[in-house]
Parts: structure tokens; C-alpha cells; sequence
């Protein structure tokens, strides 16, 4: 029998490759090493938490420690992989009955991304919290609650949730006004959290907008949309400190305002800080698997980093790109579920007993054919704020574009959701960007409040597809007057655009 | 100066066509022939103003003749075109001053479709009356109201509209029960449009599901809404005639109720008759221009005929099947537009003065370079009953695959719309089909009441770029907790449809 296929983090991409291995060969014995309490939780589903649209942290488990064991996966919680030896085949694991050694014949490296706070200064003040993961979730919403209440009881995850931490901010005065510190997508959705809390929000951005990566006008739908609800946007903004009530960023106290580098000040009660993530490879920072550019774990078609039998997958690896073919980093759900399941096939298909397959691949075991590719991605992202949806997907930044090599035209319309005569029928706003030279699409994005956000898929598909937008102005997409007008919000852009090449 | 453009049907096709055409050479004359009041309606629109969310017949007009003058179209309706003298480059018209010959350097036939009645009898009764086009559209509208009302007011329409025949209709009793024949998209979208009205509503359906082209399981959740709304399905129901109150199919009677062949009955007060429409090429008869297998007019990739200079698009004419590559008979709103528009490009850019361009194509004064292709299909359809949101695209019945030279496998899944955590979650059913040896997609359907219909849109632009199930599986479709779970239930049918190739 081969030494276990070995997964290091217990979340998306992990489980999806410890479950596929051992359906797939259930002979295999599949460990996962989790540090932490929590596994296989949905990330994307915090704000709504906060919200209070979803209950309890429990209803964002997707998969409960025994529904693992029962997949007849050797499950670890509470057990961090400290070091990786790539020679000898084995990780250092410290869990708590102590220290060992682990043996394996294939590893995946799936250890997520963490939230970045600096270089904002006074973000270990109390009620200074960052955007990231279900424990501070918890405390947001403990936070968000009457010191009397029964905080550990609401908030649920009862078996995970750090209950000092949950008791701890539960027992502070809720606030009147918060401060949310970064315009990505959970920033936004963090404002509509906040704001069905009654409370006075400001959300503080650096760049000019929001959503910068769905490019100026999609983003100003959505700023017009905050406004429209009571949000204060402090854009073009950049905040350098949270301090207490004595004006200090450091120590003991709770939050009691910012401070922004032009000058503008704040007082708030809570701080919750989402500037950026970063993959977490600090784990294999002594051993040759290589990392990419992106400082994410560089990984080839199928996964596999350049280390013979070490694989990558989810948040801390790079993905490639459907439009450039480059290898880029985009910390998504879809993505980690689908390349740990990747992963997880290949491994389940190798044969170690085989030894090398001699076909160069530096994967010894199993053929080129037998490995299962991750995909690649378009970046594709939605969310919403309010009953505004947005939707993004490819290369929709000229600049970045042009670094790729492409000459790129952008164009963006308005036009209506719906036939003009069906009731309902709502602006929808759609940006398409394509080559001069090829003709071929490289991104779009799109705003509206009547279906907006799952239209993007339709460039998503025609952007893995490499369609140019001639050919995305004469598909066949579906019309019917409650939910299109003759010409789909996106064929009226991708017409747009064509002459304007 | 080349003789004018003349376009015979004033309707989608053959006004985009114009429309394009006068744009894109001011100089060249267009003129459009249109044999009825009525230009530039929305055919899809008539089940929701007999529903009454549209409010009136110019709801539904998308341009009036002025506006069409404007565009410096010389708009001619209440002109029948009655011959084509191929030869002679000349049409006969026949107009409200006499009888004329007019020459054309390029003709557009977008002559549409016109509705079947046979092989029921009886439809020419009063309160008997074809699903199609806007004086039926008035007709059923007035049936409804109060006889007191003032029923030219309330349709609309005054100045293209059937007056005598709304008034005559008006006057009638309004039903309390009425029968929709045929279960195509029309005729559920009748059946929620009486059901607004409060009727006792019975669709009668030949084949065993409404919905034929969607497929079994999407057909059954459309069912099981119209039964939970209080509709009557009859299905395997083959209606032989309607009948009026003497048992009599002919003469001057109002519609009393219908026979089946098998002896089912039922009194009913109006019967709605749509079981199907067929192409108008009555006008092509004596002519060489070329019909296609279906009936409908054969064309090439650019509308154009077997004859020089003759295009045709629209409902009249048949296009190219994105999966089977073969023409095809598909009449849809969108495909109209498009072709029409296209054939207006092309027109624009031929050159009557430089003769025959030699190029074997036919077509004088145009290089292939400057001909804009009019696209294929996908018969993507959407339609909704009540909030069951249904889509299909591309083949999804296994004999026709089989026809076409496929080896199918199909595969239908029914999964969450969203997160499971999120509200709102609803019960999406997808139905997707692959051929086994080259694992391409060839068609799928959806059903669902959580946006699903703009979903098929994925399914569509697949499709079109020839993906495989595979690819479609690996596509970086959105995800976001208000809008789909981690995999999209499209990904979901794929990876299980994949499984099984």
C-alpha cells in the first residue's frame, strides 16, 4: 500500500480533493490536516451572517466533521502542518497530542489565503476587525448585538467558534457607527450588512471607486445604489489609523474613530478592515515547490507544482488565465472547489506501486491522460449591493490589458432588462472590452437590478471559448419579453463594440 | 442610380433590414412593402397584453411609420406584393391606387409566417380564434371585456387596428370557460394570461407534455404550476373540433364548446387555436428561388437565396443549426432581427455599378470580404408560466441527435438556485445532452423559479462555440451566495453528464 495521500488545510479545495480521491479509490487512505476548528465553511456567505439574512455560522458549514469520516476521510482538526519535506516524502505535523511525522506519497497544499491589515495602523484595537473568515464573523455579529443577549447561542458554530473571542465582543456597547475599510466586494456587501442593522455606515476606499476591478461605470451603479440607502462613501481615501478614545493606535482600548492620511477623521464604535488577501505559502518556504510571481504556489495544468507528488489548489495557488494563458492568482469558491476535485481525481488515478511513468511529466504514476485539469479561470466575480447585481469576468482594465500584449476597446451601454412594453424592465449596464487585431473578447462586466449578475456568465462561457465579439453579437441567447429585450443587454454591447473595432 | 432596395414584410426582419440599410448607404432608395396596417410589432408581447400587464396595442409597436419615414425608408403598407419576376428584377404590388410593377436591385422576402388551424374544424366560429398576431391579439382582449366597455379604447392600436372585428367581438358574452389548443410557448403563456382574468382555463395538448421541445422533466415542472394555478391540462388530447351550441362546426354561431377525437368534450365559451405556424412563401411559388427541406426559404451563411439578389430572412426563412450544422426552421424574434439586419449590411455594401465581381458567389457587386453572415441558431427559447421560468437550446431529444448522426446521452439533475443557506433557494432542474464519442454539448433545457430562464444563456453561447461537456464543466461561471451555489446547477448537470459519457 502507497503512504496516504496527504491534504494540508480542510476547506474548499481540500475536502473537494480528499472526498473525490477516496470515491474515486477507496482503497487509498486520504488524511487531511486542518489547524484550525473550522472546515469546509463558505467564506462568501460572512456578509449575510453579519446581515442576519443567514442565522446561524452553522448554516454556513457545507460538510460536518463526521460527514467527512463517514466519506471515510481520516479528518485532523487542530492539527498544523509546521514543514514539508519533499525528499523523504513526509510533513511535520504539531496537533494536540504532539508533534509527528507524516509519510505521503501524494500531498496537496491547500492552505487558503489570510487577511492583510497593514500597513493600516491600531487594527488589534477591540472592535477592530478584520473582513476574513467565520470567527470574526462571529464577533461582528456579537458585537452588533445587545451585551445582555445570549451571544454564543445566536451566533451558532457552537462545536467551532472561538466562544472567548464571541463573549468577549458580545459584552462591548454595539455601535451606532461603523467604518468599513476597503470597497472590494465583501466591503460592499458588508455595507448592506450593516445597513439592515440600522447603523450609521461609511466605507472608505483608496482608489476612486469601488469594485475597481469591474471598472468605473459598473462600480458607480453600485456607489449610487450605497448612497441611495444611507451609506456614506469616502472615496479616494486612504485611512492610516484606527485609534481608541485617546487618540491611540496601540494597547488595550476599543475603537473609537479613524484617521485618514488626507486629514478626514471619523468617530465610529467598529472597524472592520478588508484591504486585501494574501495566499498562505509561509509553509513551504524551506522546501523547492516554487511559488509564481503572484507569490502564490505556481502550479502546471493539473495542479501540480514543480515538486514531484505536491500539489496546490484553491486560495493559496495560481491559476491560469482564460484569456492570457498566464498564470494569475484569484482567490475564488468555484475555483478551489473545482481544482482540489481536479486534484483529487489525478491523485486517485496514480499508481505509485508503478513508479515513475517515464514520461517526463515529473509525475511518476499516472499517464498524461489519466490527470484531470483544473481548468482555467476568467476571474469571473458577482455580487451585489442591495438589489443592485454586478457581475465581472476576463480582462476588463485597458492597462492591464495592454501588459498582455493586446490592443484593447472598451465600450460600455445602457440599455433595458427586459422588453420596453413588460413591466419591470430595468437599466442594465454592460461594459465589453475586446482586441482591435483579433477581434476576440478579453473581459466584460455588467450592473442592473433585474438578473444582472448571472447574465455575466454568458461571458464567461464565450471568453473560455476565445469567441470573438462578432461572433458574441450573432449567438442565439434566449428573448422573451419578462426577461429580455430582442437583443440581450449583452448582444446590444457586443454590437456596440463590434463597430467600434 | 441603382433601382431601389425593396423589402416585401414590414415586421422585424424586413424593417431592421431596411432600417440598416438606409443607414449604411444613405444614398441608396429602400422601400418596404407591407401588405397589412400593422409594422414592427411584438408578436411576443400578445399573451401579456391579452393578460393585461401590457396595457394596449401600441405598447407593443416598436416603431411607427413615422419614425421609419424618418429613417428615410419609404414605408408602403396596406401594399401587397404579389409577384416576383426574377428575371426582370421586378416585384408586383398591388396598393390601395391600383396595381404597379417596381423594380429592385435587391430584394428582401421577409414575408413571416402565418398560423395553422387545419386540421381542426370549426375555427371559424365567433370566439374561435388563432394565437397569432395583433388583430387576434384584439380580438381576444375585447372578448373579455364587459360588452358596455368601450373596447377600441381599451386595446388600442386606433390606428392599425381590426375595428369592426374588436367591436364585434366586444360585443360578445364574455367567457367563463375557455380552451387553449395546443401546449406550445403561446399557449402557456395564454393559459396564465386567462388564468389573470379569472377564467376556467383547459389546455388541450396532442403530445403527452406541453412544452414539447424543452423536454419531459422541464415540461413536467411547467405543468405542475399550471395545475397548481388552477389550469386543466388535457393531455395525449387530440381536439377534432369546435363546435357551436347546435353541435354545428360551420356557419354563423358562436363557439359553444370542443370535441376530441378520443370523446372528451368540454363547453367553453372561447377557444384559442395554436397548434402551430408555417412559413409564407406563397409569394415564391412561380419562381426559381429554392425552398429548403422545412419548407421555409433555403438561404446561405449571408440570407441570400439561390437567385441573384434575392435574400430572405425572418419567419419565412430557414437558417443554420449551430450543433447540427444543417438549415433548419426555427422561427424566433431575435433570429429575425439579426438576419434582417444582416442582409440590410450586406445590401448596403453591394455595388450595383461594378457588376458581377466574379467571384463564383452569385451575387454581383459585393465581395464575400463585405458580406455580413447572418448567423446560426440554437433555437434558444425562454418562456415563463406564472414564476416557473423555463429555457431550452440547441437538441435535446435523443432521436433527433440520433438523426443528425449523434451517439446522445442525456442527463437531468435537479439542484438549489442558491446557496443553500441563502433565501430563496428554489428547486433548478437542467437537462443537458453530449455526444459520447466527442463529449460535445448538443443541447440542454431549464426549469426554475430563481432566475433560471437567462441561465439557458450559458447552455446557448456554448453551443455556439462547440464546447465540450468538459470545458462547460471546467467554465468559471459566477458564483455568489444571492445567485448560485458553488457550482451553477448548469456546472452540476455538466459534471454528472460528463460522468455518464
Amino acid at each position: 500500500m502507497p503512504d496516504p495521500f496527504v491534504v494540508v488545510g480542510g476547506d474548499a479545495a481540500g475536502l473537494s480533493a480528499a472526498s473525490k480521491a477516496k470515491r474515486e479509490a477507496p482503497e487509498r487512505d486520504v488524511v487531511v490536516f486542518e489547524k484550525g476548528r473550522w472546515i469546509s465553511y463558505a467564506h462568501c456567505g460572512t456578509p449575510y451572517f453579519v446581515e442576519g439574512v443567514v442565522e446561524t455560522l452553522d448554516d454556513l458549514l457545507s460538510l460536518s466533521p463526521d460527514e467527512v469520516e463517514e466519506r471515510g476521510v481520516d479528518l485532523r482538526r487542530e492539527h498544523e502542518v509546521t514543514g514539508v519535506n519533499t525528499d523523504a516524502r513526509t510533513v511535520g505535523v504539531d496537533g494536540p497530542d504532539g508533534q509527528f511525522e507524516q509519510p505521503y506519497s501524494d500531498l496537496l497544499v491547500a492552505t487558503g489565503a489570510h487577511a492583510v491589515t497593514s500597513p493600516i495602523e491600531g487594527h488589534e484595537l477591540d472592535a477592530a476587525l478584520p473582513m476574513h473568515g467565520l470567527d470574526n464573523a462571529a464577533a461582528t455579529r456579537a458585537l452588533l448585538m445587545d451585551p445582555d443577549a445570549d451571544h454564543l447561542a445566536a451566533v451558532g458554530g457552537e462545536e467551532y467558534v472561538d466562544r472567548e473571542r464571541v463573549e468577549r465582543c458580545g459584552a462591548l456597547e454595539p455601535p451606532e457607527t461603523v467604518a468599513i475599510v476597503g470597497g472590494g466586494y465583501v466591503g460592499v456587501e458588508m455595507a448592506e450588512a450593516f445597513s439592515a442593522h440600522d447603523l450609521d455606515v461609511h466605507l472608505f476606499q483608496r482608489p476612486s471607486h469601488v469594485l475597481e476591478s469591474f471598472g468605473d461605470p459598473i462600480a458607480e451603479r453600485v456607489e449610487e445604489t450605497l448612497r441611495d440607502h444611507g451609506v456614506t462613501l469616502h472615496l479616494d481615501t486612504e485611512v492610516a489609523r484606527l485609534v481608541d478614545d485617546t487618540g491611540a493606535s496601540t494597547g488595550d482600548g476599543r475603537v473609537a474613530g479613524l484617521e485618514c492620511a488626507g486629514g478626514t477623521t471619523l468617530e465610529c464604535e467598529l472597524a472592520l478592515v478588508g484591504i486585501g488577501v494574501r495566499p498562505n505559502t509561509h509553509l513551504l518556504e524551506d522546501t523547492p515547490v516554487a511559488l509564481g510571481e503572484s507569490g502564490a504556489v505556481a502550479v502546471d495544468d493539473f495542479g501540480a507544482t514543480n515538486v514531484d507528488g505536491v500539489y496546490a489548489a484553491g486560495d493559496c495557488a495560481e491559476m491560469t488565465h482564460a484569456v492570457t494563458g498566464e498564470s494569475t492568482w484569484v482567490p475564488l469558491g468555484l475555483t478551489a472547489n473545482r481544482a482540489g476535485r481536479a486534484v483529487g481525481t489525478t491523485v486517485a488515478r496514480t499508481d505509485h506501486d508503478a513508479g515513475d511513468n517515464g514520461d517526463g511529466s515529473g509525475h511518476g504514476g499516472v499517464s498524461p491522460a489519466d490527470r484531470e485539469p483544473v481548468g482555467s479561470i476568467a476571474g469571473t466575480a458577482v455580487t451585489k449591493a442591495f438589489d443592485m447585481e454586478v457581475g465581472r469576468s476576463g480582462i476588463t482594465d485597458l492597462d492591464e490589458a495592454r501588459s498582455y500584449g493586446f490592443d484593447p476597446v472598451k465600450e460600455t451601454i445602457t440599455t433595458r432588462s427586459r422588453s420596453g412594453y413588460y413591466p419591470g424592465a430595468a437599466e442594465t449596464t454592460v461594459t465589453l472590452v475586446a482586441d482591435r487585431d483579433s477581434e476576440r473578447l478579453l473581459g466584460g462586466a455588467i450592473a442592473g437590478t433585474d438578473r444582472a449578475a448571472v447574465r455575466i456568465d454568458t461571458v464567461a462561457t464565450a471568453l473560455e471559448a476565445e469567441t470573438t465579439v462578432g461572433d458574441l453579437e450573432r449567438t442565439d441567447l434566449a428573448y422573451a419579453p419578462p426577461f429580455s429585450p430582442v437583443w440581450d443587454p449583452i448582444l446590444t454591447a457586443a454590437k456596440v463594440l463590434r463597430g467600434s473595432l
